[in-house]
């Protein structure tokens, strides 16, 4: 129904777009014009090189590079896999990883997956064909989370595979996406944190940069060929299609290719929403963000094993804080509200001549609702805040998830159907990890005064009389028996009339507040039922606006597979200043000072002081290329995403952005917008010279030589 | 007898050195190879285009840009005259100020001359030649200043010259130099501060940099065209030469010459030297300026008029202790002393084939006096932190100035001779400009504090006792008169039994210290001459080795006219950042938050917005450049120095060196040592688009017109 309407006008700038890979033979003309070789008709086929080699990790990107299951990703997009695979004797973190032989491959975790999308199905007029126009509020939400639920179970009748119905254009599109679901995966390869996270969070978001921010998974599978729980007696997964690896690498001005699944984006979001963000939730969730850090600081001082476990936890609070605080700069940098009431007003302007004809009140609709979201958004944030306990919310989980399991599979909501279960096995198991009750209380302790401090509009209805009183937090902790794994995950196999009747706390807690939190969901739905029915309509209107002024229109991201391109490229951040768009090996030495996150390993420092630089030498450079910028259009979940030349060949990962550019989530600013990729040199290079991972060098196709 | 010692070899870095003119023809070859059209003989001619329009200010340098005596020198050189001419009513720093005619133009003040260097002779042979070459320390030291002093007397006969005997290579030449001291100088034009010092001390050794750092003076002469008092009489000074201005600018690569002033380096120093510094005194003095502007800050607090007294106190603390950081980073980046090591070993080496033959114990000597000084200077700089009142400090001078008068004029120290009265005089009226007894006050009686924690070996004998305690200082400035002008200056015609005889508590502490800061003196002396003695000789064979190696010599600097040639050119701070060349416009908008040090004034953010670039506009850049950066090898004293084109054509002002590369007094490290300059461009448009100094344009030669 829409497809005329997203059909690619001439692009404004060939770098700005998160484009369906559908899309891309409307933009054959732009992409030869940048020297991609690769037709587009063949990059629009997910079933065919190189799209069919892109995988996704559930929240990174990543791809194949052998026909044997191997899978080049982000290091920090396996930490996980490391950590789980570490322990005091044996610190992989610090030490890396590096599998000689495939029996020495470690499993990567109970959660971890490598989801191979195989199909995609515009499947729009399924989920909204005939539904009453008029229809709004939780009702519409709930026959189309129903339609969707009803697509998602024909599609996975065959277990083999994970299968999902993401909205585009907030509703005005739906596609029906096939994943195949591989869930033995395996850690083949992390070099030590020390190169992988070399630069820490000092150096998030930050330019120059020098992170070997890479990793190696295997997926594995039954000896049928189909994904299987992990077992010894599983066998790599074929695949057959895989990239190859060009050592070439790429020089200032060359044309990438980038695909893999980026998170969210809102690029077209109204001016309202942007202040919203801008003045009140932003400075809001930095203000938490850094009093929470502090809480952990101060409750894990002195324990090592506290801090260890929370490590992760506060790099993750970090790295949100830090983007956000990147947005709040951004935007007092550049005033992209206002940028975006231009766009808005001559929105509106042509609107009132070219469709409010047909829909005269959808305007004010449009406001109402969006004033009515940006409200029960702040009261959605004041609810998290004021239930900052891990351990309470593992509490809500097991009694949300056992009311769910009264209803039959297909009633229940999305995340709890039995689809879902091993998922949330998972997470309450891998909890774990993170959690330490004394630290959790405190966080809690000092959340509920916040949360008290927060505006009175943002409390949510009868919240308040509900939360535990700061003081009375610790005796919660003390009756609870939720902090042991096996007692979490016991609960799972109890009925709901069993958890009412249990003398946990926590678990009374969950049972005492169920109505308040159905209450805010159902708040919820009738916000999303009604974004639903309005957003689409203006959706549909804003780009046959676009359209006529033959601006490019691409879907906001919703981590669904997608293609971006654009060029290796440096940047001047502010004026007299030029940033990148290489580093070399020898800026480590110049960062390294023994202390992490700057403490490069002996050997490594050693190789670049002997100059032990092989064929990964880049003549212009004169030295090995560790990270590159270049202009293509990213986001958070584009995390390990390849980085392809001209040719389609692998020639780096992205990793990044930089912190001048974190406001492209909502505006694409050409000039200042890059990402930072890891160059393949440096990884072949730590590979060769450092870590000795010649069994994978050999495993790859790699072609080329450096230039020169 | 040294020339052919200082004869240059084949340069190894055309950007390094700071060559006396006479020394250019020697270096004709990297001169044309740069770029440079003007003879290297007529760039050694003092009395010939362009080098008879460079003068000095004494501290800064300048140059005359019409034949009407208009100078042109840096913003913060002329900041002395404008503070003068400001008042509450009238704030000529904030406002800016320009003379629309030259009955208009403002007296700079008592002390500031604009000095014409016109002659110069080497009088080495008669500063020590047939000295005793056993006689050394105080005895040898009163010898040569005795002969300096004869020099100088000689060539001062013609009043109108102010000549000095400086010594080149540590006492190895010493130069006759005559220059012309005009002392009537009047402000003429100086921009606002908001632009003038734009970025202030946040942006001072830092790139970007957006600073219009310039101002314009003229000097005045008696009718008889001869320097005169200030007087309403005299009329503007026949510069017959004066630098011809280019509106063409330059762009990255473009040579340049840079003519001026220099104050002091240390590239011959030894590595003991270096290590003193980095390890002992530069810290030290950190910590110590530090403290002192807390105590200034502190002392300040709450009074708007004390702390604008304070306010160029403080600026200049803060350059210097910026300065000393800078070089204790620049010493943490680089191992400077390590590569003094490697010269040290290898001129020791070579010193032991060549040279120690005839000069066996040279090198033993040399590490003795070495080691002196720098513990006796460790000694001078305690004496400095105890004696930090600028009352006392003003008492002593009284006292000294007294004592000094009693000997015939030829005996008197330098500095304390009939010629220097005047100034003597001038500093001591100066004073009231930035004095303020409370904050002077409670500066000192943290000082002695603090001077009382630094390593009881640094103490200079017998002072501890002669010092007051904190506690006491109090009565001291309750007691005294000399924080009256008018009384500072009586004591000047009194002599010294009638200071002896005073009951003013300064004056009293003065006199009791005499003899413990003659016993000083008299150290200080017999260092000196053991210097003197020895580090001409060491010189001569160092120079010899270097001349070996094929390496250009050129003296450390030491307030003499120097010139040195660079080119245009951008720099890597660390790997993966380009810096400079140049500086826009526009860049002052990115800065401007309407705070100083950046707030730019309306009437230049709305030239810039209109985009009313006018003539200066670079077409490469697209606007009008601010600052640039060359390789031209500078240092303090350079600031105002003229920055000409291969032509020798005016395109800019030397002002400021980057925060990197203020280890070159030092070591000059090529790779990133780079001078900041006013681009001429931005001068011409600050006058013809913000402040209207068509009268100054007119009276300018402009030559070219922007490329395009």
């Amino acid at each position: 129904m829409l497809a005329s309407l997203t059909l690619a006008a001439p692009l404004a700038h060939a770098d700005e777009g998160q484009w369906q890979p559908y899309q891309l033979p409307e933009l054959q003309k732009e992409l030869k014009q940048l020297g991609i070789t690769i037709p587009a008709r063949q990059l629009a086929d997910l079933g065919k090189h190189p799209m069919s080699a892109i995988v996704s990790l559930g929240g990174c990107s990543a791809s194949f590079v052998s026909n044997a299951g191997l899978v080049v990703t982000n290091h920090h997009c396996a930490y996980g896999a490391v950590q789980r695979n570490s322990s005091a004797k044996r610190n992989l973190i610090a030490d890396g990883f590096l599998a000689k032989t495939r029996a020495e491959e470690l499993p990567a975790g109970a959660s971890d997956r490598i989801y191979v999308t195989d199909k995609l199905e515009n499947v729009t007029a399924q989920v909204t064909g005939g539904l009453d126009t008029r229809l709004a509020g939780a009702e519409r939400h709930k026959q189309i989370q129903s339609r969707i639920k009803a697509l998602i179970a024909e599609c996975e009748q065959d277990k083999a595979y994970r299968c999902s119905v993401p909205s585009f254009h907030r509703g005005l599109e739906y596609y029906r996406i096939r994943q195949l679901a591989i869930r033995d995966v395996r850690l083949v390869y992390a070099p030590s944190d020390k190169i992988g996270n070399f630069g820490g969070d000092v150096d998030n978001f930050e330019w120059p940069r020098h992170t070997g921010d890479f990793a190696f998974l295997r997926a594995y599978v039954g000896k049928d060929g189909r994904p299987a729980d992990p077992s010894p007696d599983n066998v790599p997964y074929h695949s057959k299609d895989f990239l190859v690896v060009s050592a070439a690498g790429l020089k200032n001005g060359d044309p990438i290719l980038l695909a893999g699944y980026p998170g969210r984006t809102s690029r077209y979001k109204l001016p309202v929403e942007i202040r919203a963000a801008r003045d009140v939730s932003y400075p809001r969730r930095v203000q938490e963000s850094q009093a929470d850090l502090a809480v952990i600081a101060q409750a894990t001082a002195g324990n090592a094993e506290w801090a260890v476990r929370y490590a992760a936890v506060a790099k993750s609070i970090n790295n949100g804080m830090k983007k956000t605080q990147g947005l709040i700069d951004g935007f007092a940098r550049k005033d992209i509200a206002a940028i975006k009431d231009t766009q808005d007003a001559e929105f509106r302007q042509w609107f009132a001549k070219n469709g409010a004809g047909s829909e005269p009140t959808l305007l004010a609709e449009l406001d109402a609702v969006i004033a009515e979201d940006i409200a029960l958004t702040e009261q959605e944030f004041a609810m998290a805040v004021a239930t900052q306990s891990d351990l309470y919310r593992a509490a809500r989980t097991l009694y949300r998830a056992a009311l769910e399991r009264k209803k039959p599979d297909a009633e229940r909501e999305l995340g709890y159907q039995e689809r879902d279960q091993a998922l949330i096995k998972a997470r309450l198991t891998r909890l774990e990890q993170s959690l330490v009750p004394a630290v959790d209380q405190a966080r809690w302790q000092a959340a509920l005064q916040r949360y008290a401090r927060l505006p009175a509009a943002t409390h949510p209805q009868g919240l308040d009389a509900k939360l535990p009183a700061a003081e009375a937090v610790p005796a919660l902790y003390a009756n609870t028996l939720l902090n042991a794994t096996a007692n979490r995950l016991s609960w799972l196999s109890k009925d709901a009339a069993a958890i009412e009747q249990s003398e946990d706390p926590f678990l009374r807690l969950a049972v005492a507040n169920q109505g308040l939190a159905e209450a805010m969901e159902q708040r919820r739905k009738e916000v999303d039922g009604t974004l639903e029915r309005v957003i689409p309509r203006y959706m549909q209107a804003f780009i046959a606006f676009k359209k006529s002024q033959g601006k490019p229109v691409y879907p906001d991201a919703n981590s669904t597979l997608r293609v971006t391109f654009g060029s290796v490229a440096p940047y001047t951040p502010r004026d007299g200043i030029i940033k990148g768009p290489f580093t070399k090996v020898e800026g480590i030495l110049e960062k390294h000072n023994g202390q992490a996150p700057f403490n490069a390993p002996q050997a490594l420092r050693d190789a670049v002081q002997a100059k032990r630089f092989g064929a990964y030498r880049d003549a212009a450079l004169g030295s090995v290329p560790v990270n590159f910028l270049s202009s293509a259009d990213t986001t958070g979940g584009n995390s390990g995403s390849a980085v392809m030349n001209s040719k389609g060949e692998l020639v780096g990962l992205n990793f990044d952005s930089t912190y001048e550019s974190v406001t492209k989530d909502w505006y694409f600013d050409t000039a200042i917008t890059r990402a930072i990729h890891v160059d393949i040199r440096y990884m072949l290079w730590v590979m060769q010279e450092v870590d000795g991972a010649h069994n994978l060098l050999k495993e790859m196709t790699i072609k080329g030589a450096p230039r020169r």
